[in-house]
């Protein structure tokens, strides 16, 4: 078990069932910011960086969405009035556009190549957070 | 003109007939961020800090929901591919609850009735800037 | 008197004497924060890209960093035991960095001259609450 | 090998012989970040609320900063102008400060022992990339 999926089950209203799948993403998306956060400095460090200014506000934006969208599932347990759910549609548009930006030059850039993988990956991982979000609150009203 | 708005019109590719908007909004978000971590804060030291714990969970979202959203509002110019419009929505929400919330303990708290006027005012701007990006998308498919 | 101050005033534990400094300085970072976001988004944008990529750099730590020391401002109340008056070393540094760096090219770029002028104004407000803390530090030893 | 350190790797100015030092800070940065922010949160959830005030403010505190401090870290290529000695010094005060308050009540929180261990983790982390970089200073000005 990872270390914070114990600091979850250590909350007072830890998550239950949902355990595994917040943790999973609060992981991605961290990930995800930090590889982000790279790819735009590495883009720009780069002799073709003129050809690669799209790429670097999307990384950049895709790195500040992560970054916000993962402190919000942390914060799981004020989920009845939160905007968890908005917020992780916002992020998977953030990585989907910065995910297909990369993969158009992940041949010649390695960074670019590992960037888009990653961008999957959280997309995988936040959409799994939405599909059980979707299910808890169909059960609730039952 | 503020400084943010000279900032923006020496931008190689400033925002023209958007320029109003986008400022404002961004320079509401800043303040909504900075009222809401201050209400936060301020609800932590009440005495009545057991019955606060909503409102300083929607006041901390608020803040991060607005700091993120201020940056991408900033970074205008990548808008073709950006998740601006539907992180302005989140945002909207954020905004929303926390004021909401805010509004019921307004009477007896001084900042959480000054959160819910700016979280209102926030609002205002970033629906603004929502209704012109929505203009600007069906004059561009004319 | 701005909102933020009336905000700051209505806290349960208000900042007494450093009221206007602390104020000044949250809007001074957000301000700065700001800007350094455009600064580097505009430079991304000028055909001059290749020779901005330190100054672009140098405008996103600026604004990182601006961006949190505020948020440490804004919850003064915790100051005792607050990294406050290192974090604030540090965006004299951060800011002072982008600053030097603006004006090298701030003849040409608009927006580098206006990024310079709201780093130093920065630094100002910074400074402020630094000789303020460390006098309050000193008063308390008596 | 880490994704972040393939990353890194792929970066056209790689951290070289920093390459393990910086990758490993970055990692335990964003966990002591994500720690943090659900410690907050659930000291906010517990019944002595009331008590655990400056536990929350310190707590927040550190996350706002490793957050920072790890987007810093992550852009290594900008070292020669970069705050990012200074900004990892606020860091280990921040990651201390949090980890001695935790402490104080650990035997009874689960959550703030687990929060104690990984600010100290972190901060043997910083302090790792504090040396190396005070050794490569010292190495370029041989």
């Amino acid at each position: 078990m990872t270390i914070l999926k114990s600091m979850l089950l250590a909350h007072p209203r830890p998550p239950g069932d949902h355990l595994d799948t917040l943790a999973d993403a609060a992981e991605a998306l961290a990930r995800c910011e930090q590889i982000c956060v790279v790819c735009a400095d590495a883009c720009l460090a780069e002799e073709s960086v003129d050809k690669l200014r799209l790429c670097i506000q999307l990384s950049l934006e895709c790195a500040e969405i992560c970054g916000a969208t993962a402190r919000l599932v942390l914060r799981h347990s004020a989920a009845p009035a939160s905007a968890l759910p908005a917020q992780l549609d916002v992020c998977l548009m953030a990585c989907q556009a910065c995910a297909d930006h990369c993969e158009l030059h992940g041949t010649d850039l390695g960074h670019c190549a590992i960037c888009a993988d990653t961008c999957r990956e959280c997309q995988e991982k936040c959409n799994a957070v939405l599909g059980e979000l979707a299910l808890a609150a169909v059960g609730s009203t039952d």
